[in-house]
């Protein structure tokens, strides 16, 4: 007799993205008419750049004739592409990072969902909250999460990040195996700095534990000496396996590549004690059950870094951070306290007082017709927030904060 | 201090096809003017069909323009493609699917692996001897396969498949909880008949227990009366799973996409007795773990169910037959003895007598330049065999046969 993986049934049933939809596609159907905005979802909205529909038609006619046909590619993804990002995304900022330590994938939620398969499921997890959703249900759905009730989970520790503290997670006071970082940070739009950030590689050093450093955002930083890669912190590379993605960087949310650092020093403990290399049992992991992104797709995110590709993917992120300035202005204009919004393409904005994440949330839909993500989705201390996101156009940007501004 | 999923380091060393690349880099790198054809790997030669390459193009401009341009998908599959698949695979053979049970992927590869993670991993498993190692190893991962001694592991029930019994795998006598069959088989490249199949359908219905089927090789089936899909047979949409893909049918081995049916039917039960419905998990995960397959590369596999893209597709797979052809035939002349290759495009070939499975693959790279894959690699009772597979061009498969005749 077949069993479950039991699991599963201690899984949320209510989808954060799904309710709020639900809930819009509601208030459409009352008011045909109004004149609704939508800056909720973390999808982008502006066309991938001329160099990199330029390379995808160029790949696509390669795969059109038996010469230059390519089929199964490297599971770890193409040199061609690995050594473009050690060249490009890492030494210039002084990190050196070997080919074989880069693994292409389909996005960063793959892998930060996947790369638990080659770790103990008794370790226990650091999530900062509010979060990313998949750090935590992946981890349930292995088992690893313990026993729950409410939205307390046995086996992990959840780090508050709240405007009191300046939503820099404060380092846990017992003892935790793998640690879930995320910044620049989605949903709070958030950085942490070098000091911080080394404060949290010193301790995962000491402690024997694991960082997955989740840098899916972090071409959108602006500030000089925020670290773009956790790799930058000394002795990172024993600690550390960092998540980076396509679909924020270069508008490949539906496209689909991103990759995953697995330095060859990170190393985990078996069972009798001895330390083994994380990087082997990745490759291996991948080899098994994954096959490759597709070619057309890696010569895609090749192109992203060719000089013309360089130039127009900045031109996007400049416009997307530019509806985020906008967003922030308005804000201010309108009386409401926000974070973020600087060095990421999220603002978390605290409602106003009295009301719930929920509630603002409704009131936002009804009163201006503007759609956000209630704050309260994305864990506990996200409640009293509602998040914004600064990829939608220009005119969307301008019209929704016109509206808050004239409440 | 974080802690290996220690499972991993039970794994053979290296991946099946990795060991074989590695040794023909060897002997090429010995013999770099050696005319080596390649009939090992199952990798597809011919280019995509124009009809697919016209479909991509179109859709990559799509991507270029802000008003077409498509993010984020459906983590199941767009509706168009799903809806298709259910129109073309299912219908003309009398199969009744939902297309809220279809759910596109990456290659089958992927879901054959991480299935599993919404079972159990208490559950047994009966896995045919010789095999696709990716069943195995993916559960010899998750822990599922219980203590090994050897190739013997505690929770594997293996069921040969050989000369003797015409590669046809019996019925278990002992309990199992899930069962992996691939037809036509890799690497035999035999059918299931449908009596013999209806006898596993019905083991399962008796027994509570899964059929995980892969018909990735499902359009190569020529002769009438064979099924192509387990839910041809009754009473299989309470027991099965389907795992499809584009890799062999249409030449997407480097595209990637394929899909898995669930259907609605198909339980697991709960540690309290309960029976689950998977359908509802496996979209929990997909959506969790999974960002969907590239919008480009959905409109490419609509494509191949296009007048002209069946026309096209059917065409480069009769080419590969002609090719299963050739290699039968030179077979036969050099006096081996071989099995396969009527209605899949693998050829299992015995070895002479007194080699063995390696030694025989040396002899084929060494003495004729011809690329095998050794039977050993897929399991016990691949030992005194190998694979030949019809990928390649008419020339080579020529060329190759004409070696081993004049030997």
């Amino acid at each position: 007799m077949v069993r479950l993986n039991d699991n599963f049934l201690r899984l949320q049933k209510n989808y954060l993205f799904v309710e709020v939809a639900k809930r819009v596609v509601c208030y459409k159907e009352e008011h045909p008419d109004a004149p609704v905005i939508r800056l909720g979802i973390g999808d982008v909205t502006r066309p991938l750049a001329p160099a990199v529909i330029e390379a995808l038609h160029k790949a696509v006619d390669e795969q059109a004739v038996a010469e230059t046909f390519r089929g199964y590619g490297p599971e770890q993804g193409y040199a061609f592409l690995r050594r473009t990002i050690v060249e490009n995304d890492y030494l210039p900022r002084g990190v050196k990072i070997d080919e074989d330590e880069v693994f292409i994938n389909d996005g960063a939620k793959s892998d930060t969902g996947n790369f638990g398969d080659i770790l103990g499921n008794d370790n226990s997890l650091l999530i900062t909250d509010p979060v990313y959703p998949v750090y935590l249900d992946s981890n349930i759905m292995a088992g690893r999460a313990g026993d729950n009730s409410g939205q307390v989970w046995g086996r992990v520790v959840f780090a508050p990040c709240t405007a009191e503290n300046g939503f820099v997670p404060s380092l846990p006071t017992e003892p935790v195996d793998m640690i879930y970082l995320c910044y620049p940070n989605n949903p709070t739009g958030t950085v942490l700095s070098r000091e911080e950030l080394t404060k949290w590689v010193d301790y995962a050093l000491r402690t024997g534990s694991l960082i997955l450093y989740d840098a899916a955002y972090a071409t959108y930083i602006r500030h000089d000496g925020i670290p773009q890669s956790i790799f930058e912190i000394e002795g990172a590379r024993r600690c550390a396996v960092e998540f980076r993605s396509y679909s924020k960087t270069a508008g490949f949310t539906g496209l689909r590549c991103g990759y995953t650092v697995v330095p060859k020093e990170v190393t985990a403990m078996t069972v009798d004690g001895r330390r083994e290399a994380l990087n082997p049992l990745w490759n291996r992991r991948q080899s098994t059950k994954f096959n490759g992104t597709p070619y057309i797709v890696q010569r895609a995110a090749e192109a992203v870094y060719s000089q013309e590709g360089k130039k127009q993917v900045q031109e996007t992120i400049d416009y997307y951070m530019e509806n985020a300035a906008v967003i922030c202005e308005g804000l201010s204009a309108a009386g409401l306290r926000f974070f973020g919004g600087e060095d990421a393409p999220y603002i978390w904005v605290h409602v106003p007082v009295g009301q719930t994440s929920w509630g603002y949330w409704e009131e936002l839909l009804r009163r201006y017709n503007i759609v956000s993500t209630p704050g309260e989705g994305f864990g506990r201390c996200g409640e009293g927030y509602v998040r914004f996101t600064a990829f939608g156009s220009r005119e969307d940007c301008i019209e929704a904060m016109r509206r808050l501004r004239n409440k």
